[in-house]
């Protein structure tokens, strides 16, 4: 085990100079949200429901739609269990499945380096296509462009997707209630170790192996068990405690967690120790939480566990008089969670 | 006026190696053509009706739907008539109005460097409101991510598409049929010098304006018109000449141009003629063919007209006998028009 400080040389955390982009503004933390709120959501007030919620959802000639989209910037290309092609497919399919929606159509928009290798290409373009196939999406349109030696960083991917919603009922944070249970889909940490490892050349004695994979048909048999799904939220950046700050926020409730109930595999536990990482803050590409009714926590648990044996009830929804606020329930104790001020994982996804 | 080469320094056109990204991959020529048949078609054959197309059309839902992306890599950001904004809102509104489709919403995917002034940030996100509220488009989803400094450009823009289609007739090349005319919307040749100039630091006398603008509205008007269009097509990446050789290839026909009824304004002609550029291979930014039958072709001038001056029908469709070939009618004979092999000009979109 190499103990190096991994993050200092190669990913500084800037001072908040508030006049240039830090790479924080893309963590998905408290800088990101600054800038949604700032710039975006004046500029897109008009046009944009909910800029915080991984997709738009509307209506085209009475068709429910879902409209996602992401760039993805990981570094390397290649990690543990996956890659930027894998990621880019599952990451926006997933975005669409947390609207509510089957996943049916995705764009593929490219940014290569000159010099990039062909070869690497063709590798990217092959985990793509099993990955589509894998979650029964299909590439329907794509764009490429090319820019100078060294003002790229080999290759970005930008996946869009449309969807057709489940159900008639919205599925946003706005519908969270006190009394609503929150199920997680499996243990959590995989992708953002699995990518760090990789990066700092880490070599844990049990490799770590990214959990990026399709969560569109668990969340299809969510609804077609007739489950009223209030929320859905897969845990990218920022990962689970950032994922339910949003979700409090926006919903103008408290969550409060049972960190004994929330599954984290052994040799990512003993990687965020090592590294100085909490294990709720970083990515994964591959789970998810589903904020139901109480008196549906059973049937949604049972749903999940076709796909995935750590599926747990982890906490409860509360009125948000004190706040929205994530709390977190500890031997011993509890502890409020905060949205991180700084930029923990650069280029994750 | 400013006479040095441009190009040499800055654009070198690299020698084919074939196992690494060159500039000209992406250049919508040749080469981005290779990189389409020999890498993305066998991936995505099965999944992908036309992917040298603008956009994808499908249904879902009894709703007909397009769905289109690009990326936006141009430099400088702000040029005169536009900036990378104005370009990502209408290049990807334009893109649906060629699959024959209204443009309603739209997505917004940002890269940015670390470091990347705010300030800049905040006028590309106002030309993307102004530009949306003038297309009639609204942005409902984004995604934004921040890679190190040295790793990027600036500022690298996704926008991705969704429109309902005007028509119940698909309109695609392989509609095109002998006999049919080609109806151009404008003069050509302006985003690609105003880039140039911009970029170059060239000072041309009268300062070359980008035609960037959206197109969605005439297009509307020819199919509200009872006009049977039979493809559309934007004049960006490669101009005029490659978009006609890529309808020309792919519905199987001939094309022959008047090169006299081909609008160029006069300071677009002489910054070409000093750059040694031929117009017909300049990106234009606001401008596109319709092409219709013979008998609709007055009734099409008619409805362009209400949107610029310099609407022409420029040629006709012939039997592709002689392979599918553009060829250019000028005083004293005629010559057959090339796909680019090379870059002409690298990130003018």
């Amino acid at each position: 085990m190499n103990r190096k400080p991994p993050f200092a040389p190669q990913c500084p955390i800037p001072a908040t100079t508030g006049d240039a982009i830090e790479l924080a503004h893309g963590g998905g933390g408290l800088l990101t949200r600054r800038l949604i709120d700032g710039l975006f959501r004046p500029a897109f007030a008009e046009t944009a429901d909910d800029l915080t919620h991984d997709g738009a959802v509307f209506e085209i000639d009475g068709a429910r739609l879902a409209f996602s989209t992401d760039s993805y910037v990981v570094r390397p290309l290649f990690f543990p269990g996956g890659d930027i092609g894998t990621l880019a497919v599952n990451g926006t399919v997933n975005d669409l499945a947390m609207c509510g929606a089957e996943p049916l159509y995705l764009s593929v928009g490219l940014v290569l380096e000159e010099g990039f290798a062909i070869a690497d290409l063709s590798r990217v373009i092959a985990s793509m296509r099993q990955a589509a196939t894998a979650a029964g999406v299909r590439l329907v349109t794509g764009d490429t462009k090319v820019v100078e030696h060294g003002k790229g960083d080999g290759l970005y991917i930008n996946t869009s997707g449309v969807g057709r919603l489940f159900a008639a009922a919205r599925v946003a944070p706005t519908r969270v209630r006190p009394g609503d249970v929150v199920v997680l889909s499996g243990d959590i940490g995989r992708h953002g170790m699995a990518v760090m490892a990789a990066r700092e050349g880490l070599g844990f004695e049990t490799p770590i192996l990214s959990d990026c994979a399709p969560v569109a048909l668990a969340v299809r048999q969510l609804f077609e068990a007739g489950i009223e799904v209030h929320c859905l939220r897969d845990l990218t950046r920022g990962g689970l405690a950032t994922a339910l700050i949003e979700i409090a926020d926006t919903g103008g409730v408290g969550i409060r967690l049972d960190e004994a109930a929330i599954a984290v595999a052994e040799p990512v536990r003993g990687a965020c120790e090592i590294l100085g990482l909490d294990p709720l803050y970083v990515a994964n590409e591959g789970r998810f939480v589903a904020i139901v009714p109480a008196a549906a926590a059973g049937q949604a648990v049972d749903v999940l566990r076709r796909f995935g044996e750590q599926v747990a009830v982890i906490g409860t929804v509360e009125e948000g008089a004190r706040g929205a606020t994530v709390s977190l329930s500890t031997i011993g104790g509890s502890r409020v969670l905060d949205m991180l001020s700084g930029e923990q994982l650069p280029r994750i996804c």
